[in-house]
């Protein structure tokens, strides 16, 4: 159909997400060049080790086969000693950035440097890293204006559930009367767990063996993975210019199984939920764990499903949810927002 | 913040849908103009009565309350005697149409002529009409394409659920597996009756009391309007060049009040579903009664709720529903449609 636009890509981070990425890049690479006219071609990357670039391009198959097989970026043909990501990102000739780094919530590095480098460039940036969003949300995307630069980050919030774009695409001229949300799989399985009779130790364990829990899990079970996100939708759809201390946030540490067996016995539930109330002009934003019947929307939301409900003075109560249980939805989420970010307007 | 656009509307069909985009008109315009930098005018209208224009703008509450005094459009000001709403797109100098005429599915008329008129002259169309998508998908698309205008639809399946633009828009690259929805909520109301031991045509009479079934109720009720969006949702992601004649189609009418209650009593209920299972490069595509689990996503989606979910290959499983009673949702989903065809491109 259309000629095909070869996109020069710079990935930093090459942890799962970004790894299944390139597996995406490696299976439908035909289908985006034939349904969407762009071929992507990864020019830069980063580690923890280190950065390397090679302008004509890393295979992504290779590339994803090597770092999974225990290699670093600073074992690569074109590795850059005593460069920076940020330092890349300030003179890579590249059409796009995926940001996928580790969350860092006291200064947002390396993430924030790199967004900041690349929009002040009037490079577009897709990030699944929430980090540099909930720490600097506004000046990131008054920057991104002041160089038209697109900023995409519909995989930040419940992975591959389009959330973002619903609030900002779909809920044109709405005013959000309320939204509850399930923002994060792994206290959601550890609760399941406890419903089941297992102690929360025992259920964190669990997790961590599976790899879904940090080994640090405290951004998880304290609730700031969860508020983190609900800062990242007030700013984006319910017209606030929240930070995370406009949040109160409670985690799942004190839930005993005892408590979920007894709500269960009754029916109901509990889950960690994140609360946004609308409030005249703002909303009232909280994160706690909630007793929910199991007939609700959200107290039938289990495991390794997150969901969201919205109500709006326009279109009627929503109700979202997804399964996902490995990272390549998410990964996806970032490849949707490059392709609606450089595709041909419709 | 950006200039505001002032976009010249012709409104084809004056009944719930384009009354309740009026009534936004009158709440939303301060917003419209702040947020989007748009500003409404309604320049042409027409209902069965005929065709009215006014360069300089109807007076969107004006006309509202008079179309529900019962006033038509050939008592309006600028009314013009023997055009027809395809001839006044054929002339009228506007910017947009939102077309919202009954679903008309011998010819597609009045609005199929509406849509190639304005498409051919490169006018952005908007619809809740899915007569015209449902006949002639395809020619409309390359009309659209051939011209550089926009086709909006989003208002056509689930109200005000964007099912389509989740398709279009958040699904990329993916390959949709399988696909369950809930389209119709006549039906689901008939059936929801039912289940509490009602029997089919008092169910039937209590929703056209309720104004939410037609007159002739055999669209919804024989499951062609399930199978109307499933043609939609076919062509827009599925990959499709479906018609109604790839569809298998079964109602609810054989259903029983008795089968109803057996299912119920084991924990079972019986929902109208539009299904697609992928089946190499086509799907697999039928509308019938199906017996679900109360458990399940779908089987839990009552009354004045429509639902999907989807399965692909790439976003995991997504369960959408939405609840929504008047056509409010659904006139908001035209201005959705609107809004994000006519606003500048982040």
């Amino acid at each position: 159909m259309t000629a095909v636009r070869t996109v020069d890509v710079a990935l930093i981070g090459l942890g799962n997400v970004n790894r299944n990425f390139l597996a995406i890049l490696e299976t439908k690479a035909a289908r985006l060049r034939s349904d969407y006219g762009l071929a992507f071609r990864v020019v830069g990357v980063a580690d923890s080790s280190g950065v390397a670039l090679q302008p004509g391009g890393f295979d992504p198959g290779d590339l994803r086969r090597r770092k999974e097989q225990g290699a670093h970026v600073r074992d690569l043909a074109g590795y850059r000693a005593h460069e920076t990501p940020a330092g890349l990102l300030a003179i890579l000739a590249c059409d796009l950035v995926l940001e996928a780094s580790p969350v860092n919530l006291v200064d947002g590095e390396p993430g924030l440097s790199v967004v900041r480098t690349a929009l002040g460039r009037g490079i577009p940036v897709v990030l699944a890293n929430k980090g540099p969003l909930v720490l600097a949300y506004q000046e990131l995307h008054a920057l991104a204006a002041a160089h038209g630069a697109a900023l995409g980050f519909s995989a930040t919030v419940c992975g591959a559930l389009p959330v973002i774009n619903i609030g900002q695409r779909d809920l044109v001229a709405a005013d959000v009367i309320s939204l509850r949300g399930i923002f994060n799989s792994t206290t959601n399985f550890i609760l399941g767990e406890m419903a089941a009779g297992r102690a929360y130790a025992d259920a964190l364990a669990e997790a961590q063996r599976r790899g879904i829990a940090e080994t640090d899990p405290s951004l998880d079970v304290e609730g700031w993975d969860t508020a983190n996100k609900l800062v990242i939708v007030a700013n984006s759809f319910l017209g606030m210019k929240a930070t995370l201390a406009d949040v109160s946030v409670e985690g799942i540490t004190r839930v005993t199984t005892e408590q979920l067996q007894t709500e269960l016995a009754s029916g109901n539930t509990i889950k960690l939920l994140a609360i946004a109330e609308r409030q005249s002009e703002t909303c009232k934003l909280r994160v706690a764990p909630t007793v929910l019947s199991r007939e609700e929307f959200l107290g039938h939301c289990d495991s390794w499903e997150m969901g969201i409900e919205i109500h709006s003075d326009l279109y009627g109560r929503m109700y979202y949810k997804i399964w996902e249980r490995e990272p390549l939805p998410t990964a996806a989420a970032m490849l949707r927002d490059a392709v609606n970010i450089l595709r041909p307007r419709r």
